[in-house]
């Protein structure tokens, strides 16, 4: 398969040669036309696959304002819904692929309804799009590790069964206890030698708390490189001078941040975290369910979001953005042979645009998509035998 | 003509009758069927037809990091382009009909470059749109009204040519004398009997007596109802409870506040000023120009940037979101005889969705746009005498 004139992250135009779902090489186009940009598979740092409502008919939200409404109303949808992790997964993520998304992480809910019965649908669903989509599985203690009895040992055999990350949240906020929720998260990454990714919307000085915990431990294990602290929202609420004291023991533990980069309230400051050698990466995080009717499985658009948030104009900036869902997020998940390189997986993504800025602020959907060298999308729809 | 089988606002399905550009009757539907949903045309309360890139081949932004680096090179930008308010302008609004919106209220830039020339082009594109879409222009000093000589003179002018608000921004900020930018403002807001509409960006609680100034001279001349502040950033930056004695001065005063709901910073408290009674609404500001790259015309998206930036969430609260490009925005800027009532333009926007809420998430564009009674868009494309 020859994949002719494209311009790889707008440079000057070339033609890919794929053996075997792999870049075998890459020569310059002898064609002097126009050509669309080329960008590599782009990367879903965090989502739910088992949690969204996308592609189903819609569903009213008419949730009370707490927490606790919100987290009691997903378990009784769910059942009256009758959701199945498997199948809405599957819509998300071949709405995923359509938008040119070709390495997806997902956290699991791990909880006493759920137990491991979402993790054996999402496994299977791992292993049937493999040939098009390589998917993250993190075991995802959703209602707390140390308040759900039996929590600790679901995660376990989660690991076990397959999952590739352990998941971990608001250690004092759920569990009340951050020492103990993050010595099991910690003692589960070592046993199973698997990265960790911990959401923690925990504020102030509360989260920076959990973070220096964190951080601690994963030097500890040796884990530099394989943690993720996602949304990190303590980030965003503590003094600059502060921020940066923590951004700098982050980059030196090797823990990377990933945020959704929500308009609602500050996150973690995108420049400084650049400046001082953090790897920070973006997510969509929720997607169309029970706690949020938003966001859309679109990782230019959310690209777009990232630079709105931050305020990235110029377009080397732009491409700032576009990093958070393709290098830097490839980086944070540790998705390997990522990139226009030879040798690298054959995923791409083809945009009609003038360049890598026009493409994370364009609206339309990619040209082409390509997974392991094989074509699976065009102009936003999926490719037949994919579909069903 | 008569519309068949639609849902206004998600309610029972009806028929309506267009008599020479208006709603003459709204009868139940006979049909038993699914229904899309029927919207009011959208307003866009705030935005640059004359700053625009849109529509033009992608323009690299390498501008330097001040706001002087941006004012300079815009201007430089606009010589080199050869850029005309007229064509850019129309490329815009052409877009924000094919999206539904039908009324827009655009700054117009009065400076020592533009001097009337952006006026008098784009009075004469609001003449030339008036059949489809009712365009309201701001006599905006874009750079001072005291620090540029002859700025006044050119202000007064253009309200008498046919500008229908008097713009004004930031009095301390870029005219370092409040009380002087706002005599002025508010004089020629008497002298031609028209409404005002204020950039303030001036943060904290030098924004905050911008606006006690603001509601002082609002109240002085008896211009209730007729006063806008856009942004207003000074009421996401104070206290909550400064914030509401600001909110509560302004409702009383009929100050209207307009926001782009911008991800990247405090904005003022859309909850708050719905329960205090503030009018609220909605625009895109800058819409892909020499400032910024993101947004386009397209007000269901923004409306979903309002609920995502004040967590709108409920099917009922993306409603209030909606409701900041539809009923408020209307009553914000004036636009008269405006919404699905009998009596009133026959300004439609079909969206295939199941409820309001869907409407505003979806990403389809709307399946058909009426304006004036006539058909002028459908599926995200003007029709063709539009076009040219």
């Amino acid at each position: 398969m020859i994949l002719e004139h494209l311009r790889p992250m707008g440079a000057p135009p070339v033609d890919l040669h794929i053996v075997e779902g792999r870049i075998a090489r890459i020569v310059p186009s002898p064609r002097d036309a126009p050509a669309p940009v080329l960008l590599p598979g782009l990367v879903e740092g965090h989502c739910h696959l088992d949690k969204t409502l996308w592609g189903r008919p819609w569903w009213p939200n008419e949730v009370g304002p707490l927490l606790r409404h919100r987290i009691e109303n997903e378990k009784a949808v769910r059942r009256s819904l009758g959701m199945d992790a498997a199948r809405e997964g599957r819509a998300l993520a071949l709405g995923h692929l359509a938008a040119g998304t070709t390495r997806l992480r997902s956290h699991v809910d791990i909880d006493e309804e759920s137990r491991l019965t979402h993790v054996e649908k999402l496994l299977t669903l791992r292993e049937e799009l493999a040939g098009v989509m390589e998917i993250q599985l993190v075991a995802f203690p959703q209602s707390g590790l140390l308040k759900t009895p039996g929590a600790e040992e679901w995660v376990d055999e989660a690991l076990r069964m397959g999952c590739d990350v352990v998941g971990g949240l608001d250690p004092s906020v759920i569990d009340r206890d951050p020492v103990r929720h993050l010595d099991i998260v910690f003692k589960l990454a070592e046993r199973h030698g698997k990265p960790v990714d911990i959401h923690l919307h925990e504020p102030h000085e509360l989260g920076a708390f959990s973070m220096e915990l964190i951080a601690e431990r994963t030097r500890a294990i040796g884990a530099q490189g394989r943690v993720t602290i996602s949304h990190a929202f303590a980030l965003g609420d503590v003094a600059p001078a502060r921020a940066d004291a923590l951004l700098a023991m982050l980059a030196e533990a090797g823990v990377a941040i990933c945020t959704s980069a929500p308009p609602s309230r500050p996150t973690p400051p995108l420049r400084r975290a650049r400046e001082l050698g953090v790897t920070f990466f973006a997510g969509n995080d929720n997607i169309r369910d029970t706690w949020n009717p938003y966001n859309a499985p679109d990782m230019l658009a959310r690209a777009a979001m990232v630079g709105l948030k931050y305020e990235l104009r110029r377009d080397e900036e732009v491409g700032w953005a576009l990093d958070t869902v393709t290098a830097s997020a490839a980086k944070g998940c540790g998705f390997g042979a990522y990139g226009l390189a030879v040798g690298h997986r054959a995923d791409f993504v083809v945009v009609e645009a003038e360049s890598v800025a026009e493409a994370v602020v364009t609206r339309k959907p990619p040209k082409l998509v390509v997974a392991q060298g094989r074509e699976v999308a065009r102009d936003g729809v999926v490719e037949a035998s994919l579909r069903r």
